[in-house]
């Protein structure tokens, strides 16, 4: 297998470090490597002449029979692996954004030019997770999948957790770490989680929905009175991206999750990931690792790699796009928090306006904290269209000093 | 692919339903079962003329090319095995006291032969686990292994820690709910856990030990007080199967552990199984799911099969049979309890005798409970033999009414 690789960043690094120097293998042999910058120096650099700024050399090149793309972004990415297909070449692939914009379109080229493509460094890094669900649970029809798939985020509210910091301060944090990004919207706000979501969606379901249709919201409101009265109750805060199926109808979306500490889940911390799916015959599985990062995700692109060369199926459904269920129409449990002024009367309006909308309160914590207290309850089941009208109703209440907050309780 | 099936008890009749009914693929023909009893009434019966008392009619037919074996035991197993080898037929089994015991014969005969043989059942039930070591960490060298690997085990322990019960009742209720045999040795003894180990060794490392070289330690004489001294100190108690290269020397034992509440490891309760693995690329992973049962273990039984079809590559490396390092080596923290009659200068002796031995405590429990009291004490780092001199020094002595126990605890 003669390899070019295009885009030279930490795992691009990490990958050519695999295949020249540490984990050498006589089939797997990198020719080519191409990117804009091929000047500046970084921890692992080949010799000189490997280097191209022109990814089309790769492209072309007749003796090239496979490409890594590890760009990101979706263009060039695109046109580069759709002309790596043309042009009669396997693909292996990190880009969830890619994927998730452009899985139908990707699919259908390689079957078109009888090609592959693998991608299993896309979701949960390192962890060996979609050969798994493609090759493993074979037998099964899969339920539900839900995911710790951003280590970013994870970090962050482990740190709010532990440490008792603000988001502000566990933001930063986690930047001079290098865990997250200068600009960390990309993570915070849920959107990466939401690109592997819609992967593992087609992966396990056949069936996905637009990027743009997933309900997302990220972490940026949680507080850590939030995670402390969370875990006084029992629960810990965990950004989940959530994909099943309920009857035909595929309910889908990305938010920050109150999990109860003794699930697996709720245990999973720092920048770690977890996948737990319910696969109908084996019943609940979870994987568990790191989800990013030099060495785990070059070791799942090696493994890819390796795949190919030696034949192994990979199986990928037919996907078929749906539209979701609207969040409104989900079901679930609440922990709501209210932040009012102290007067007569304000927990009477709030009950009030819950029971106006159908939704019964399970447990109520209210704590004196100066002017304004915050009110904590848990709700019975309600469906959310019921509990958002509730907190608009409550919101514009003159003694509201601040947006409400909910949180969607799950019992996985 | 024509497939025979030798051996029709709860799996194979869970294997059968698959490939008939319920998951039936047009490459996957079952074409006939075998079994001793061909009358006997199961939860799923196919037609007759499917059936034969007679094994060979299966391994003499050259209209089959698959033969899953899921007698369980060594003999006849081991023949029937050998002989689809010679036959020209590949072979998918479950049976992990064979692969444990006759690894090296089974694997020289299939490649002689030419032929494959895959084993996912064998461990972790209808976890993806052996193919993900074996396809999806290609690119790496794993350190250590550390697993949850016997459901039997691990409900009774789950059940002492949660209802308090003892363990001959939790073990009786295992046992009525169909999780543990009317003999339990196997399982509780840690017998089950030691071949499970010793085939993920051999995957992992290209290492393992004689299964009667592995130490084995079961779950007998654990009490629920101790179970409650471990939570009081932060800890779980879990039966291990736990295999490590130290530098080129092979630690590889069964034990009951003490395991932080924090770690993930520790929350695996009930029948699940969980491995956790240290690849040097990905950083640890684990996997967790459910580690017996019919449609656990059919479903990883289909995923061999139709891996085979599909020409999968299942690497398995070439394995050296090495002696372990000797348990009285092994540097571990240790829970200690010693049972002893509450005069003045008992815990004096028993200090003495530990510090004589260079083991140093860290902390210590003394409950008062009735003319005898349990004494618990945490050790530092110590050799174990240091420790079991200790202790059969101390268990000498006319004022120690019990043997005295130590439970090992590990950092994973």
């Amino acid at each position: 297998m003669k390899i070019g690789l295009i885009g030279y960043g930490t795992i691009g690094c990490g990958v050519a470090e695999l295949l020249l120097e540490k984990r050498r293998h006589s089939d797997l042999q990198l020719v080519k490597i191409a990117d804009i910058d091929v000047e500046r120096q970084r921890d692992f650099m080949p010799e000189k002449n490997l280097f191209t700024r022109n990814a089309t050399e790769i492209l072309n090149d007749p003796e090239i029979d496979t490409v890594i793309e590890l760009m990101g972004g979706i263009e060039p990415a695109r046109s580069y692996i759709l002309s790596a297909f043309a042009n009669g070449k396997d693909v292996v692939t990190a880009n969830k954004a890619l994927l998730s914009s452009c899985w139908k379109e990707i699919m259908e080229k390689a079957n078109l030019h009888k090609r592959r493509i693998r991608f299993e460094a896309s979701v949960g890094g390192g962890i060996p997770l979609l050969s798994a669900i493609s090759s493993g649970l074979s037998a099964n029809k899969i339920e539900a999948v839900y995911g710790i798939i951003n280590g970013t985020t994870n970090y962050i509210l482990t740190r709010m957790e532990k440490t008792r910091e603000s988001f502000p301060n566990a933001l930063a944090e986690a930047q001079k770490k290098g865990y997250a990004e200068a600009d960390p919207s990309f993570d915070i706000d849920g959107i990466d989680s939401s690109h592997k979501l819609a992967i593992l969606s087609s992966l396990c379901f056949g069936k996905t929905s637009v990027v743009s249709s997933i309900y997302t919201e990220g972490i940026r409101r949680i507080t850590h009175f939030d995670i402390s009265c969370a875990a006084e109750l029992g629960y810990s805060i965990k950004l989940l991206g959530i994909s099943r199926m309920d009857k035909d109808r595929m309910i889908i979306r990305v938010h920050p999750t109150m999990l109860k500490k003794e699930s697996l889940l709720s245990s999973v911390s720092d920048v770690y990931n977890a996948v737990y799916i319910k696969p109908d015959l084996t019943g609940p599985l979870l994987f568990f690792g790191r989800g990013a990062g030099r060495y785990p995700t070059a070791s799942a692109v090696y493994a890819d790699l390796l795949a190919l060369k030696n034949n192994e199926e990979f199986y990928i459904p037919q996907v078929e796009v749906v539209e979701p269920v609207d969040i409104s129409e989900v079901i679930s449990k609440y922990y709501i928090r209210v932040q009012a002024e102290d007067k007569p009367g304000v927990l009477a309006m709030i009950t009030g306006v819950l029971a106006e909308h159908n939704v019964s309160i399970a447990s109520c914590i209210q704590k004196e904290r100066g002017k304004t207290v915050p009110i904590i309850m848990i709700t019975h089941e309600a469906k959310e269209g019921a509990i958002a009208s509730s907190l608009s109703k409550i919101d514009k209440n003159p003694f509201i000093k601040e947006e409400s907050l909910k949180i969607r309780i799950e019992e996985v």
